[in-house]
């Protein structure tokens, strides 16, 4: 059965655009970050204790479509893959009900002490797999 | 008698952050754009030719309470002083009902083609008189 | 033979910093985009009609290490294939001479006009088959 | 005795562009912070205990002369007055010999266990006189 998805609103700026007058390509990475840190936050983090923090290793972003000030998203975020110390997020920007961008990102679970993996165990892992919607591909 | 406010609704970003932990000091200046560019194209661009367009000439910010991600905020925009070629707009950031930040910026209207200032007028000048509220001060 | 790459320079800045107090993952992006578009600009462009430009359809960033502010970085930007109306760049973020990130980007040169692809041809195929270093993978 | 200026180097980036074409208002901010913070951690700092920091209360900004990526600029920053737990800077951005901004800007010194304002003594107040050069107005 195909898990959850989190969403999270978002606004357009005006300095969001750039000298090509829509909204930057890398804008499109500010809204994804968004996102993860709003899925992590809301449903990972309570479950984790103090001593560890998520990192990013890796993001692909696929662009779909322009975006343009003025307008509003929505950002969809779920768990694509559950590693031991990892979490593949897959993710959509979504405008006026199209899809603007896609996103695969890789998150590696770190211990602040030793700043090395650290297993997404109990709760937290339970949290994931609620999220967790596997890519067809 | 005093004019009308015009409000902006903005998300903060995880991205808005810095090294200290909080809002960075410079997105107070991106969601006071975005006020007054919403004001603008909302009130004021809809009664004025395309060959002209605002530029701003001073910005002066005070800070008065820092911002946290996450969270929303509304900005105030209004017009503090209408000159012949410029506009003075008073805007206010606020949180949770809270002001944030106070800011005043003058704009002028400049000819696209000479790229110098031209007169505010017509319908346009009544759209702006009707966001008038001279500051007290 | 492996063709050439394009450096170029950037100053990290405060404002670059996130709440985890290092260089926040989508200057990365930020960075990756002026270098590709130094490249463009100052390789490319002179060989192309003003009736064209380039959009990207992909991003793929690897993580590497940290950037921490203050620094200064190089981008290392070159052409790892070359299609018919499109350019897959490699770039990497270098910071003391380690590799912070690596980027594979997807641009597609569009028809000004009609914004559908359009051949890259003569001149500007010759100055981009110059910067041609096919990967190893 | 006028005291010394502090200059920080910045290179503009793509991303500094809006849909006007040039570089973005907002991005001057961001320039003026990176020269604060250039002056203060490289002049400050060394002589004020790790329980200080400073925070920024008021900044202005006179616009003018516009910024166009691609380009690199150049800020000086200098102590226009020092209070008993405050310093106001005074600041310009030069491009190709212009200047294209001047801020002032007023950072007041806060303990960082009461988060209220502390005094700026001993060596950092000498340091800080070394910057001092009262405006002219």
């Amino acid at each position: 059965v195909a898990g959850e998805v989190h969403w999270t609103d978002d606004v357009l700026r005006f300095r969001d655009t750039d000298a090509n007058g829509h909204v930057n390509n890398t804008v499109f990475s500010v809204l994804f970050e968004s996102g993860r840190v709003d899925l992590i936050r809301g449903r990972l983090t309570p479950h984790l204790g103090p001593d560890t923090f998520f990192v990013i290793a890796r993001l692909a972003v696929d662009f779909r479509a322009e975006l343009h000030y003025p307008g509003a998203v929505r950002t969809a975020s779920w768990i694509e893959a559950l590693g031991r110390t990892s979490v593949r997020f897959g993710q959509e920007i979504l405008c006026e009900g199209a899809v603007a961008a896609r996103a695969e990102s890789t998150c590696v679970l770190l211990d602040r002490a030793t700043r090395r993996p650290t297993p997404i165990e109990g709760a937290a892992r339970t949290a994931a797999e609620a999220l967790l919607r596997p890519s067809a591909g």
